[in-house]
């Protein structure tokens, strides 16, 4: 297991890339607009991981609610794991509440689930597993 | 650069060491008091980076005060830089605003600086160095 990203809700990705390109020292290397989430993505790498910032496309995107109670700032974090199904079977009968009941396809070419925070000490866990295609 | 590791507030040690260990498939490495920040952590290994889990020791804990406000979860983001000095200068040149005029020495052996999570998006960014004895 690695943390494959940390994902950031932000308001304005136009600032929002600037700031982090100055912060990390090096430029987003991809934008991605994940429609079924309603967000644009942006991503920064990180050693062996990466930085993802998400803007909402629509008001009703889970990223302007979060940010409407939340404000901007850590979203999600995501593990990478190997076997997505078995890691939803073994979590969820470790007691961790998934969000849904199979994987959807995410950004950067991944499968992807959550976990309930309420489950993960006030986490939004996101596991993920690169698709092969 | 890389994420060194990302900060947990939690209430209760341990059950949130069962919890991460649930998760994350490995036990914590080790336990560290850091008596002047009043927290007591605990980290696991996820491929190059940590997870750490704080837990408060004292009323008056930064971490008993953020639990208050917002509830457990994602307290801050670290990330390992060769030169802390010469990156606290660099950020602060470039607008971001610092915690601390000098670093301070945190948990795991390292030299710690924190910027203001209002110049960071709502992210409490930690940076790090390792002290070399």
């Amino acid at each position: 297991m690695k943390i494959d990203h940390i994902g950031i809700a932000v308001k304005n990705m136009e600032q929002s890339n600037a700031l982090f390109q100055s912060l990390l020292g090096s430029a987003p290397y991809k934008q991605e607009l994940v429609e079924t989430e309603k967000v644009l993505t942006s991503f920064f790498a990180v050693g062996e991981s990466k930085v993802e910032l998400l803007e909402a496309t629509d008001p009703e995107s889970p990223i302007a609610k979060y940010i409407e109670k939340k404000g901007e700032g850590v979203h999600h974090i995501a593990f990478e794991v190997e076997d997505i199904l078995a890691e939803m079977e073994r979590l969820q009968a470790e007691g961790f509440q998934l969000l849904q009941a199979a994987p959807k396809r995410g950004a950067d070419n991944k499968w992807v689930a959550f976990l309930h925070p309420k489950s993960a000490n006030g986490v939004l866990v996101e596991l993920c597993q690169q698709i092969k295609d």
